[in-house]
C-alpha cells in the first residue's frame, strides 16, 4: 500500500468581496472585530459560503511512543504515555477539562502507544506499531509504516466527514514527542538543530543540555534526510505522521484545522512539505510557550490566536482559542446589520 | 449625598502556597499552563479559598450621552447611543452574540443617556442627568453627579452581591465616550493629550486630527484637576463614573473585574486613583487596538490575556477573555493529580 495524498482545493476566493460586505454591515465600527472578522473571512472561503457553520467539531488526542525514550530525552518515563491516555479516558486530563469548558468531544487515537490499551468508547485504535524503533541505532519507522500513519490519519477524516464534522483539533500525547518534533522541524525548515530543541515537558537546564546532546547523534545517525517522509522514517512518530495524514485529508475535506502548540505544528510542517495548501485550512491556536514553536509558525507565516505561555499539548492551546473561532462564524450569522438595528451609520462627513 | 469610597479586603495571600501545591500536583509538567495557573491563583486569593467558584457572572454595559458628541468628536452621530441601546435590548449587537457564546447574561445600564428609554428586563434605569453638559463650554457634570454616578454604580453591585454574584464584565456605550475617556487618560496619568486620544470608533486620519483639536480646547477650559472625581466633573461621562464605582464595590466585596478596553480602562484609572487596591481584583481582557489602551495598561500593570485586534467596546473584549478565565478555575477544580490519576510523575533524577 502506498498513500496518495488528498487533492486540496482552493479557497473560493470570489466570495470575498461578498462576505467582507456581510462583515463590514454590521453594527460596529469597521474592522472593530479585528482578528474576528479576518477569522470569519478565512472560514467562509474555506467551506465556499457567505454563512459558514461549524458542525461537530472534535478534538482529537493522537497517542504514541517513541523508541528514543529510553535514553531519557523527556524527565518524564515512558509508561506516562498509557497511564496519559487512561487519564483522557477517564476525563482527568488537562485537555478534558478545556475541552469540556468549550463544548467539545473527546477522541484518543492510538497511533502506536508500547502497551495494550483497553476497549473504550472514546478510543480509536489505529495502532501501527507498539511505539516506534530507538531512532538513535534505527530508523523509527520503516516507509511502509509511513504510509500506513498517514492513510490511517486520513481515513479517520474521511469517517468524520461523512457524520458532518467539518472541524478538527488536532493534539497529541506521547513521552519523546518533542524530541521527534525538534528533529522534523531542523530537517524539514533547514534550522540548526540547538534551536529547535525547547524544553519540552519541563526540563531543568542540565536535562536540556542532556537532550540537546543525545538529539544531536540522532540527527547524525540520519544524513541526508530531504523529503517529509524521509523525515518522518527516520524520526518518527506513530502519532505525528498520522496527525499529518489527518490534517491533509481535513484539507482535502474544507475542514477548519485548529493547529496546537510544538508538535501538532511538526506535523504540520510534515503536511505543508507534502502539499502547501494545506495551510489554507489552518488556524493557529497558540503561540506555544516553548520558542522553536514560534519559529515554526513564522516561517509558516502564521498568527496565533492566543499567547497564554501554555506548553502542554493535548490539543489544549487549540481547544483554547476554540471560543474566539466560533465567536467569530456566530457574529457573521447572528449580528444585526445597520439597516435591520436601525442604527445610523458612520458618517465621516458630518464630523 | 456625598459618596464614600467601600474599603477593599486585601488578597489573602496565606493561601498562595497551598494554591500553588494545588496547581502542581495537577497532571501536567509545571507551569504548562501558563497564564492559566497565573488566574487560578489570583482567582483564589481573591476570594481567599483553595477552591474557587465563578457565580452567576455577568455583563454590564454602561450607557450614557456626551455634550461634545454635538462638536463632532465622534464619526457616528448622538443619536447612535440609544439606537444601539435598542440594540443590545433586541439582542443583535456585538456583545449579544459574543456574551451568548460565552453563555454570560447582560444588562444594560441607563446612567445618562439623552433619549428616554423604553422600560425592558434587561435595562437598569440608573439615569443621573440626560447626557452630560458639553466640556468644551462647562463641566460636563457638578460634584453632585459624579457622587451619584459613583453611589448608583455601588449600589448596583451590592444588589448583585446579593444574588450571589462574584464577578463582572462592565462595558460601556455611548457617542463621544472615547473623548472623554482620553481627557482621563491624560488628567489622571498625566500624559500629553495627543498621545491619548485613539481613532475610537473609526475616524480617518483627517477626523482623528479634528477630534485632537477639539478636546485640547475641551482641556484647556478645565485647568488645575488633581483628583479623580473633578476629572469625573470636568469632561464625564456618566457611565464612566458609574462603572469606576461599581469597580470599587466589586473589588470591596471579592468580586473578579473583566476589565475591557479603552473606555473601561478610563475607568478603571478613576477607580484606582481612588483606591489602588482595586486592581487586585482586575484580570485585564484585551489590549485593545487602540493604541492609547496600551499606554493605560502598562501605568496600571496589566497584562491582557487577548490581543485580537478589537476596539468595539461593549464588553466584548471582556466576553471574548471570559472562557479563559472560566477554564483556569475549571483546570483547579476539576483536574486530576498525579496520585489521583495514577500517572508517574517527572524525575529530573532519571535523566
Amino acid at each position: 500500500m502506498s498513500w496518495t495524498c488528498p487533492e486540496i482545493p482552493p479557497l473560493a476566493k470570489e466570495l470575498e468581496p461578498q462576505l467582507r460586505a456581510r462583515i463590514d454591515h454590521k453594527t460596529k465600527p469597521p474592522g472593530s472585530l479585528g482578528r474576528l472578522e479576518e477569522l470569519a473571512l478565512q472560514i467562509g472561503l474555506m467551506q465556499a459560503t457567505t454563512t459558514p457553520v461549524l458542525r461537530s467539531p472534535i478534538v482529537l488526542v493522537y497517542a504514541g511512543d517513541h523508541g528514543f525514550a529510553v535514553e531519557g530525552v523527556s524527565p518524564f518515563p515512558p509508561e506516562v504515555t498509557p497511564q496519559m491516555v487512561q487519564n483522557f479516558l477517564a476525563g482527568g486530563a488537562g485537555i478534558n477539562v478545556l475541552a469540556r469548558q468549550a463544548g467539545l468531544p473527546i477522541k484518543v487515537i492510538d497511533a502506536g502507544v508500547a502497551n495494550p490499551l483497553p476497549v473504550h468508547r472514546d478510543l480509536i485504535d489505529l495502532k501501527v506499531r507498539t511505539g516506534t524503533r530507538n531512532a538513535l541505532h534505527e530508523p523509527a519507522l520503516t516507509p511502509i509504516e509511513v504510509d500506513l500513519c498517514l492513510e490511517r490519519g486520513s481515513q479517520l477524516i474521511r469517517e468524520l466527514a461523512q457524520h458532518g464534522t467539518n472541524a478538527i483539533l488536532p493534539g497529541e500525547m506521547g513521552i519523546g514527542n518533542s524530541s521527534a518534533a525538534a528533529l522534523l522541524y531542523s530537517a524539514l525548515l533547514g534550522l540548526p538543530l540547538d534551536e529547535c530543541v525547547g524544553v519540552g515537558a519541563g526540563h531543568d537546564s542540565a536535562g536540556h543540555a542532556r537532550k540537546k546532546a543525545i538529539l544531536a547523534r540522532v540527527q547524525a545517525r540520519h544524513p541526508g534526510i530531504t523529503t517529509p517522509r524521509e523525515a518522518l522514517a527516520a524520526f518518527g512518530g506513530c502519532e505525528i505522521a498520522m496527525m499529518a495524514g489527518s490534517m491533509l485529508e481535513a484539507a482535502a475535506q474544507r475542514m477548519l484545522i485548529m493547529v496546537d502548540g510544538f508538535i501538532a505544528t511538526s506535523a504540520l510542517i510534515v503536511a505543508w512539505k507534502i502539499n502547501p495548501a494545506v495551510l489554507d485550512y489552518c488556524v493557529f491556536a497558540h503561540a506555544s510557550g516553548d520558542g522553536p514553536h514560534r519559529l515554526a509558525v513564522n516561517a509558516l507565516g502564521g498568527k496565533p490566536l492566543l499567547d497564554l505561555g501554555m506548553r502542554l499539548g493535548e490539543a489544549t492551546g487549540a481547544a483554547m482559542a476554540w471560543p474566539i473561532v466560533r465567536a467569530s462564524v456566530a457574529f457573521l450569522n447572528e449580528m444585526a446589520t445597520f439597516d435591520s438595528a436601525g442604527v445610523s451609520k458612520q458618517s465621516e462627513a458630518k464630523v
